[in-house]
């Protein structure tokens, strides 16, 4: 991105807009940390865990120097894709704060539009504790303040209307009023025609809601991102393989991601497999999934073939990965036409 | 830094300080911009311009996604020779905000003493947005916010006694109030048989605060820190050489910083030349001069020879310029010990 960024004709009103993901909106605190550190604060490595601002406040003030920078997985995907030059749309709440403020500028630096209004008494602005290890893996404390405030009422109807792709991420199920937004979401968008994406963001997560999601994929979902840990999660099977057949038709369109091992986009007819993309020395996998999304939901809503999609997607992922932090800090536009020669 | 990072020993009540640093408490905005963004919003490239509220939520507003991270030119230094391993403290004023307690964080984080207390109201927390063109230059606009607001009444002068140097960024001249703690810690430290050290900051703040920083130069500084567009500033001369020999003998060192043709340390007796360290590919040159003093300073110290001061000075800025920001991101302890082997 460069700082002559101005918000691009897709914010212009009235226009559709590709994907309207909705999601927690967080800044992301990125801190070095040693995996003993992880195993003294109790943490799960490379999970996400929910924290209150009491065990928020401990944890920040045991740990090292950090590094402030919007996050958010639904608006990592949706700052990706509005980078690639497509048109995108964020529903998240932030408290009005710095922090808040933040948050706000940089998804609308990218040329996303972001309309919901930021609360203006409750808790704060969501934050989440990133800590990443010497293996660049990343664990994740998140607090998630005034981002379970969403509900539906804040949903920007107008906007949904005009999007072509819902974009959902797993992590809102674990605030029952933003869980409600969701399903509201969905619906509006089955009614209008639209196509529903919904990310499973973490294992745990998974495990927390399972019964909701099998539901939800069964019938609602058009694609679905995962990684290895959740779909396995999902369908509580010991082999991604027996995972993959149980995904197959069930939605139409699933993405499993698997780290350095690529990814493979399923349909109900075919299965293509997608490399990974290794860009430069690994730093930090915040983000990677989100990314992936990104990358992949761009492609895909300018009917690319789904083959190329997850080229995409994987690319983004690849340079993200090389990057401290989950927002790209290079023109990925330039990657694609680099690297895929479109 | 390692998230187990907690205070060392250093910071124990009543040890002694290797020193203690005087300057603005600032969070840095980090934005990637075009030279041409520069030219548009009338910023002198490579400069630090003082800006209000008012223009500095215009320029955020026109900016990219930005990142977040504690910055301050004295803070920056001696975060360096606290990681370094060496007993810091930094006296500057935040605002008791969001930013404020992510300042106040990470310079403890490092194991530097800070106990300035923030203010309970006023301005908010200092920024500066920190834009770094594609040949990795950095130009900033700072709000000074709080941080004007040290007055010698914020001295801990109990914290002074304690240290052997007393280090001052030339920045805080441009705030009244700040300039005169400045001057009452410099005669703290002469009482007490200390050393004052100062950086220049900047070449436009020299030519704001010329004869004042003449007359200390001459009389009041022990160690000086200044780039070449510092010191030909300083002595109105067109020539580095000039400028050199107007500095020898006036203070008992100066460490003059010439980017990649590396640095000069000086003395009445003798002119010392260090290389610059190339680490890797440049990515953004902020916090290299206020890295250098933090490794000088460390080693210094530890009553290192001068020459070597300016190796571990050199090698700290030259890791410092491979990342996004001014905090070193990397230990850099090992550092030194891999590549000057102490």
């Amino acid at each position: 991105m460069t700082g002559s960024t101005t918000a691009p004709a897709a914010s212009a009103a009235g226009d559709t807009l590709d994907v309207v993901g909705i999601g927690n909106a967080i800044v992301d605190v990125l801190v070095q940390a040693e995996d003993g550190f992880l195993e003294q604060q109790g943490l799960s490595k490379g999970a996400m865990t929910l924290v209150d601002l009491e065990q928020a406040e401990r944890l920040y003030g045991a740990s090292g120097p950090g590094l402030e920078t919007s996050g958010g997985s639904a608006a990592n995907t949706l700052a990706g894709l509005a980078q690639l030059g497509g048109r995108a749309g964020f529903i998240g709440r932030v408290r009005d704060d710095q922090l808040g403020r933040i948050f706000s500028h940089d998804i609308r630096a990218t040329g996303a539009r972001f309309e919901t209004p930021p609360a203006a008494s409750g808790p704060p602005t969501a934050r989440c504790l990133i800590l990443v290890t010497p293996d660049a893996q990343r664990t994740m404390a998140t607090y998630l303040g005034a981002s379970v405030q969403l509900d539906p009422d804040d949903l920007n109807l107008a906007l949904l209307r005009r999007a072509r792709v819902l974009y959902l991420e797993g992590y809102l199920w674990d605030s029952p009023e933003a869980k409600r937004a969701f399903i509201t979401a969905a619906e509006v968008m089955r009614q209008q025609g639209g196509e529903v994406a919904l990310s499973l963001s973490d294992g745990f997560c998974v495990e927390r809601h399972r019964d909701s999601f099998l539901e939800l994929v069964d019938g609602h979902v058009d694609l679905l991102f995962a990684n290895e840990s959740e779909i396995t999660a999902l369908y509580r099977c010991d082999r991604f393989e027996d995972a993959l057949d149980q995904v197959r038709g069930r939605c139409r369109i699933a993405a499993l991601t698997r780290s350095d091992q690529g990814s493979l986009v399923a349909t109900a007819d075919a299965v293509v497999s997608i490399p990974a993309y290794s860009l430069g020395p690994l730093v930090d996998t915040t983000g990677a999934g989100d990314l992936y999304a990104g990358g992949f939901l761009w492609a895909y809503c300018r009917d690319e073939p789904l083959e190329r999609c997850g080229h995409v997607g994987s690319l983004c992922a690849g340079q993200v990965v090389t990057q401290l932090g989950p927002r790209c800090q290079r023109p990925l536009r330039e990657l694609v036409r680099q690297h895929l020669g479109f």
